[in-house]
């Protein structure tokens, strides 16, 4: 992973190179059989496509079949899905995925117009809603619901940039409150800035290969013990509840059948917390707590690393940082040094399974990966 | 497939739906497991990304995984390559792999900026070379190296024109003669109108299952006999020769040892023919003619339907269409009805091999699939 920066003036190659090279040397695989490239936004902001022969002429590894995969800002985490089936068709062997995006540099109303990509450019982008005022419409029914306050939200962005604290890479290396929070500028009611993920560039790579030959590599391979993705209707308004992600429970419920993994079993968790109350619905739709009570798992200091749910461990969206279509890879290798025990001060003790969760959209499109250590 | 047209003033999801229902309605599957759509310039021309669930939705088949494959102008054939991998890997059995390109309705210095983020943006779409530009000085150096005359080279849209006569969904109905492309306005020398593909919107889509399955949905299921992608440096200016295009050989040399078809057996063969150039090179690169000689084949008429090598039977990218990121799959569905002997008067009788070659880039992503009718 590279640290999320914003304004450092670096390009999608350089840092998906960076971070490839990272992934390759940490493997000590010499030859690769596919590239997989995640990233939503490089057509809008840098009018730049076929990042999969861009990068792999980058890495040197010209020749190798080479995608871009795109799932809004789940694209990190459905490429790591594409590359896991890649291996597993037998076809490819060893397989390096990574993600980039890069969103500073650009007006504020331009990566705006770039993160609305993941709706309904002709219904629902053409109104003007942005995509915060989605989600703050999400969070204004949340807490009519389920009569939570803006003051239980906020305590994710607070956990998110407690852990970030102990992580070298995070954008946002800042201990906040609750009161922070809910005085920071209001960007659309009722999300505050603070609620928000920030703007940032970054990206992420790891490689895959199948079981038999990933242990000729490594001591400690993970396993990759379920990989799906769902979609849901891309936009709200097609919706029944929108105080729920359909998609996270179906994601879940297949990887559940894939690697019979229940949320008791999971010893850290990574969240799509790009605002505060999508972090806390998580919780809900992914089993770890009941529909409308995520908070007191917060209340209750649950999420902490020595918690019963060890959430975000290095941060989170909110304060690792969000470069859009790369941070499901940022999660799915924060799992893995996790479960490699090689998490720094990050670590959870003794964290043997972890599950991913990557959101693109409105809850549109969900990616779930659960890693097990390997014996 | 749609008709591919210019100006009617269609959107994605229109056309992308009219084509899907289609496969889906031919093939008469009623479920499927995931959905892969094929794109190049969506989030550049449209600013709309998320494809995959954008198109789910549209079908009224969200909740099935869906994904957006880009892979410049091979993007259709890049997302059937990713499709074969997903049934391949056991955890999808029926696929719906679908393609779409819009590119009217813009400024053609909107589109040709949309073409170039195939190349490098920052080394060479910057120095103000355009995508045709660039296919020029291969044209050029060709011409040059191999004593090949403008209209040699020209046989090759002719050819196309011809078939596309009997192709009632081709953009270009009209029968052209060699002096028509020679008289054409120049686009870049030595490069004339009639020498390029044009702008067009269309959609194609197929569906994907294992052969066991296949046989209960239809009595003529089509073997995917080799599915490979290659990647190049993506820039000519990092290439020992231009008059070759290397991914296109190692592409054919994979799909070669996945079927073992060589171009003998070939009944029909569909080249990427955005420009007359690319057509003949291809012809050479995929080992129908010697180096220098595929002019030769349509001097004897060898890529007639009823010739040796019947080549671009609809009328390829130069006359059916290039709806850019749609056409890989245009190439795949088109080789399907050759050999389920329903390419009306299209037909090239008996096919029951064919081999599509679609390109992306300069040359920088190439996908190959044989299609095998099966017994």
């Amino acid at each position: 992973m590279t640290p999320v920066t914003a304004g450092s003036g670096r390009g999608l190659t350089d840092l998906f190179v960076e971070a490839a090279r990272q992934a390759l040397d940490d493997s000590g695989v010499d030859r690769i059989d596919s590239l997989y490239v995640g990233n939503m936004m490089s057509g809008f902001l840098q009018n730049q496509e076929h990042l999969g022969a861009l990068m792999a002429t980058a890495l040197g590894r010209e020749g190798v079949p080479a995608y871009k995969i795109e799932g809004a800002c789940a694209s990190g985490g459905v490429a790591v899905n594409a590359a896991v089936k890649a291996v597993l068709s037998g076809l490819e062997n060893v397989v390096l995925v990574g993600a980039v995006e890069k969103m500073s540099g650009y007006t504020t109303p331009e990566v705006t117009a770039g993160l609305m990509m993941a709706e309904d450019r002709l219904k629902v982008a053409s109104t003007g809603v942005t995509f915060v005022g989605l989600n703050a419409m999400i969070a204004r029914e949340y807490m009519h619901k389920y009569k939570v306050t803006h003051e239980s939200l906020a305590q994710f962005p607070v956990h998110c940039h407690q852990n970030a604290l102990d992580n070298p890479k995070a954008q946002f290396r800042k201990k906040i409150d609750v009161q922070d929070v809910l005085q920071s500028p209001l960007v659309a009611d009722p999300l505050r800035l603070l609620d928000c993920s920030g703007i940032g560039d970054g990206a992420a790579a790891i490689v895959l290969a199948p079981k038999d030959l990933a242990r000729k590599f490594t001591d400690s391979p993970i396993e990759v013990a379920a990989s799906t993705v769902a979609s849901d209707t891309l936009s709200l308004y097609q919706r029944p509840t929108i105080t729920t992600f359909e998609a996270s429970r179906q994601a879940y419920d297949r990887a559940y059948k894939q690697s019979g993994v229940t949320p008791k079993d999971v010893d850290v968790l990574e969240v799509h917390d790009a605002f505060s109350i999508l972090g806390v619905m998580a919780l809900e739709d992914l089993g770890f707590a009941k529909k409308g009570s995520g908070t007191q798992l917060l209340d209750e200091g649950e999420c902490a690393r020595d918690g019963r749910v060890p959430t975000n461990s290095f941060g989170g969206l909110k304060a690792r940082g969000h470069p859009v279509g790369a941070s499901g890879l940022y999660q799915v290798a924060e799992l893995a040094l996790q479960l490699k025990n090689e998490a720094g001060k990050c670590q959870v003790p003794g964290a043997e399974v972890g599950l991913a969760q990557s959101v693109g959209g409105i809850g549109s499109t969900v990616a779930i990966h659960i890693l097990r250590a390997m014996k």
